[in-house]
């Protein structure tokens, strides 16, 4: 490991070998080694196309590269911790493939705008992967919303109940979610698709080469127009990360949910035994392991965008090596992301059940239709922070007298206000508290037939 | 303040007075109060269109709620904390200066998608301000950029000189940083420009309210599908916060920049006194306190993103309390945000002048030409990389020599390889240097001056 | 705020007005001012016992700038924008009461070593008024417990029921975890009452000032080794926001179990008027605000610890203008601590009752008592692993049946294993798995009793 | 994988093949595994001890955990991903070991306070190595300091030249900070060494265990007195990574510095090859990778504080799947820590070298000496802010004149102000300006030279 290494004819003596290993990148940069390979193989290509090297020595360093593509997937090609980083890695096994050929790959090039050109490889594909997995996440929302119109959950605010819903709407809130995650993918997408390669060290080359043509076979969509900021560059990743922590939003809250739903009180789910597990010493415990640990990984992406953020404050242009620091966070939270989507659409699909019964009693047995009755006394012309007032003494006198809305006789209701009729008893059961929120995006069943069609139709956009 | 609250008849005893003070908002949501007017008069006008109020009682909200505006720019109305929060110190003024039809205003709405309106109304025009604020900055870049294509000054990795380059390429690499700010918040503008009224508590509405029609009123581009989700969504503030903690960290880089250009090793900028503080006990000092501050106020506003998104995790749907802790951390944001940008682009443009000498000189005296010295070889046929190993003795040797490259002899180049000739002096000139760059993006004069032009055209875009 | 600064003689314009309120920080240093002018006597008076100044000049600075503290506290004396920041008002007003003889005050002192040593006076204070907070918090923690040994709940791990508890011993736990607050922050009090008064600017000063004898005079415990590092050093405002996230933490569980608590599907409590809110749509609605804000707040706290770490990395000695940033960061943590622990103090002592018969009822109806089974196998030998997966089996065919264990026919059980005898009912019983958890700190009644004995003894020490 | 797991007899049906994975933290709580041995051993003693077992079933456990560990040493026993956690992989293997009686290692005890006190035994042996890790670089910092007492280097604020320093005392600043974090971690260590083993599952145990036994066996200092605080408590984790990223803010400031020393600009240091590294491209450069690594990655150690921070947000008690989360975020932190504390002491070490002429140079060419000239005036009675002004004055004049003070002659002095005399220029020479800053905690050479002797017993202490 402390051999020289391949910058260091300008050094006399070695790397203290502890100091190699604190710098070296090889352990986790490893990661980047086909896209680094698929990335020089444009450049050498380029090289060739614009007559820097010749037709011959870019075609010998394009096959060789595919060579240690092979090697590596054949595990035949495997650096360890001496070969710095995955960079010189794979441009010193070129060299043993191909010969001297292979020093003139890192012509118009450095490693800034190199990694640079990788991580973003890395990181568009791993995108497209976020974004099938959320699809499949909405897929299954979907489904579970199709087949729940009708079921009715108390919807709550303050984790109090508040008015009762159906269970598609619910779930619906949810694709939503994901499906502003899948369009804020699509933005952050379009800053990461930006080729650096060509932007040198930090000011750009004095070989005639051309970027557009590289970007082209890399399929990047548009280039750097400056080198300084090509090379200096790491909003794609803090970006990236903002987005990666809002889908760990949108899976904490609905884990909350789930560990809610799965729990003695609520008990408005099943957990099945493939998605549960038990305890070490509590024969009866079943535990919504996978909703817990989506919900604690949260915290560990929040934590990958703030190491992001702290990296890159302060520092001057242009490449400072504080950001070799920034593939860690990528790719762990990458991985979070990927993992608990996964997770969490196996558990919708085949980890859990919704108990009927439990939910159509749920939905009964509370004050959740009070705002009907104070809609009901509105609509016949009281206003409504009377009529508001007025229904909060009736349920202050019902918690009292131990009854519900539903129990209070048409008397009882005549002597509250001269406005109710026998039709209050239909106004506010829960069916019917659904179906009359039929507003646009609201709850009524009719607006969620709807929304269902939408959703299917947003979710064929991508 | 423990006065009965508007929400209180099915409540006995008023708030203990600790708790009411801890609840209330009204100390910092004020700052939404005239949003809230403008949101309400739309909702009025559509409770009057959607015949769910009369045409004359909507007229009467609509004038009644414009002259609260009015009092409350005269200072004549002005809420304390015992209004609890801003929405209920309107509808209470309101209906005091209409009467009872005053009551009729929260018809078919809630505080919960009232709030998140008015959030959504007040962030949607802070954030054009915060682009028009970037414009500016990107102005006094560019104006800088223009006067100085030909100003050449070290450019660094590691903060070790690399190679030199145009001051006007360095200064278009924040212009690029400030027009993906742009073009990022006008991403966030998409999801931050979509209407939550009309979600109701949380399940829509049993009132037959247009949606579309408030929106439109509004100018917001969409209505939120799905009623849950209107209310509970926040992802519009966390990526507000994300963006805005990237302009961040773009201000903190160019501050450290200034900050080390203010210095006594580096000198290369005067700063002038407008712009500049000193010292309660040392009379020499003249401080660069203006993005010493910038780069303090970065952790501020990433504090508020981490903020805003530990709120969000794990809450399960709708509203819930944590939200009311929303609002601080994004008014505090903005405002941070746009000082620094006003503060920056002032300082750019009238509080430091380049010492031209200073960076004339500082260009000469180093080795940042050597990378050139390789590529003059490479061009030659040398493998790049056996023409990197032989300047980097070439460096060594010179650095014990006490010599430049400039003062190698050609018989000492000649020594080192046969293929360098006369012109190698002109080849690295720092003059040279950097015209050579001369790929896209590069520091070349010539593509330095097609930047400018191109950042011409896209600064008139927005 | 344009006129000429008190440290402007080296400069010839003034400020910029915008750059002039961008720096200023006496709309937030304000806060300072009474622990300033504390500071500024006590440094008075040691210049007069190092014979720096005459006694008499000591004495009048004394005397003015108690002068100027009560004009303060009197509403005369409020610095406005233009004041740049509370040390400059300060100074300044004395210098108009007590004539030339103020313009010695700054005197072997610099603004860096005078806001280190105001910094450090407010917080200690501070520190120890939460200090007093956490003590009133345990002190209802431990009424609650003591009203409620014999309470038995349901105790989780999972969300999911796991052992019943002793009501007293999940308060207990809440104690414990205030306990460790109050002890940390006695440990951060260490760190935070080291004087930095004489540091200078940064390198000390040429005055013979005796700086133990100011420490004294302010009460500090200690004065710091070394100047750069007096003026530089923030880590006293880290650890007490670390300190302060941990309290947040511990109270963001305890509102988390009290919303749970407190819905529908728990009902293990009974919130009061006094301590709850309603909604603006929802007539029934009463809302556990206080909880719900102190989770959300939690953020708040969370997001100036981090704010503050940015602040901090990378900075070079000495002191640097990013530091000014500590002190809002401070501030509204040392506020949102307090108000947080009074808010949650008056909800346990009168905001909510637990519902006795509700508890009692939850405690039976589960399988919470399955441990008790496999632990009374084992204490007949039965190896535990062993044990534990028979009665894993007892329990997945009683839910198939529709039975909890006490309804098991001790034929039943002696299928199972023949080491069951009738005195399986006792030991299954609440209120005996309760009991039989005698081990130390566990939730046996005899050791909660004990646990209360000692948590008295624990709260006299403070 | 997806085999019947340990728990699994409540359990029909395997876990899903990737919920497994998801589930697994064998991949990494591996680092636990000898601190899990450990700690079982202690246990099995204890249930020896307490009779729960017979003694020579105590003896077998202890004995075969042993071997255990051995085969893990000799890489005989690899546990895979099937093993689910590294709890379960020790007592499988155990029982293939020793048959039957190691079913009952797992009496009296759950994973809960298991993994828990195995956490704690890694932590406090960390910490320990993590403190001597300091002492090491405040030896070396001290080493550098006691050579260099006489160097004068320039002492800054605000990045500006503000008054030199002696060198040694720039380099014990950081020698205090970290005895700040010496100490800071000795107060952690405090509650981190205090043992959860016998809180069980949550609620404690029925069998007669004996807690302070096991606990003096494993050397903590106490046990926790509550068991649902035992299993759920991670503020001994939070509290460490405070303390971790307090240390990361020193050796990040270091660190700019030491970038900063290093740039052609300043030149304080020589990098020496065996710590620096060149560039791809450039053959001229020399980075100073190191100290840009130590700085990147102290955002890493922040994103893990925030990280742990947010999983323990409102999680309600008792133990969580949540907390499985915390291991890597300690891990990473306790490597990440130790690994920059040693690449820092070795670069002071032999990695770097003080440049003495430039070094002596830069202190004479500046006005770093203006405070001198204004103590000068106010040791001869002119009020300090007046004399302040007086030579903010002089200043302006100089810089006009292009002169430095020392330039000035007598007459220009007393044009100034009469009180100056010919030993002005004694008073501003570097040295003097050095030399008399002896108040404590200064600069002045006497001063550093009690410094020194005082870090000497310091870091006897420990």
């Amino acid at each position: 490991m402390t051999a020289k290494q391949t910058w260091s004819q300008r050094f006399e003596s070695a790397l203290h070998p502890a100091i190699a290993r604190f710098n070296a990148s090889i352990t986790f940069d490893i990661e980047l080694l086909e896209y680094d390979i698929t990335g020089s193989q444009a450049h050498a290509k380029m090289l060739g196309h614009s007559q820097i090297i010749s037709p011959e020595e870019a075609e010998q360093l394009v096959t060789g590269l595919e060579q240690v593509r092979q090697e590596y997937r054949q595990g035949k090609f495997q650096p360890g911790i001496d070969a710095e980083d995955v960079h010189f890695a794979v441009e010193k096994r070129l060299t043993e493939i191909v010969g001297d050929v292979g020093k003139k790959l890192h012509t118009a090039r450095s490693r800034n705008d190199q990694v640079g050109t990788d991580t973003r490889l890395y990181l568009r594909e791993q995108i497209q992967q976020i974004r099938q997995h959320l699809r499949e996440f909405q897929h299954v929302l979907l489904d579970l919303a199709e087949k729940n119109i009708e079921t009715l959950i108390p919807g709550y605010t303050h984790l109090q109940r508040a008015q009762p819903l159906s269970l598609a709407h619910h779930l619906l809130a949810y694709f939503q979610m994901a499906q502003r995650d899948w369009e804020r993918l699509g933005d952050v997408y379009k800053r990461v698709n930006i080729c650096p390669l060509g932007s040198g060290a930090l000011a750009g080359t004095t070989f005639p080469i051309d970027r557009k043509y590289t970007a082209q076979l890399l399929n990047f969509d548009s280039i750097y127009a400056n080198s300084l900021d090509g090379v200096s560059d790491r909003d794609f990743a803090i970006e990236f990360l903002a987005a990666a922590s809002t889908i760990m939003v949108h899976l904490s809250r609905l884990s909350e949910e789930v560990i809610l739903w799965a729990c003695e009180e609520f008990r408005f789910i099943h957990l099945k035994d493939s998605c549960a597990t038990g305890s070490s010493i509590m024969p009866q415990k079943k535990n919504p392991d996978v909703p817990e640990l989506v919900r604690g990984k949260t915290g560990r992406v929040f934590g990958h965008l703030q190491s992001m953020l702290v990296i890159m404050k302060g520092l001057p242009l242009a490449y400072n090596k504080d950001l070799q620091e920034d593939k860690e966070a990528i790719f762990d939270s990458v991985n979070t992301v990927k993992s608990c989507l996964q997770a969490m659409t196996i558990l919708l699909r085949e980890g859990m059940e919704f108990r009927q019964e439990r939910l159509a009693a749920a939905v009964t047995e509370d004050f959740a239709n009070a705002t009907d009755v104070a809609d009901y006394l509105a609509a016949r012309g009281v206003p409504f922070r009377e009529a508001y007032n007025i229904v909060g003494k009736v349920v202050k006198t019902s918690i009292y007298a131990g009854k519900l809305l539903k129990d209070l006789t048409l008397e009882e209701w005549q002597q509250v206000h001269p406005s109710f009729d026998s039709d209050i008893y239909e106004a506010i059961s829960p069916r019917q508290v659904v179906a009359a929120r039929n507003s646009y995006g609201g709850t009524g069943f009719e607006q969620v037939r709807q929304a269902i069609a939408s959703a299917h139709s947003q979710i064929l956009q991508g």
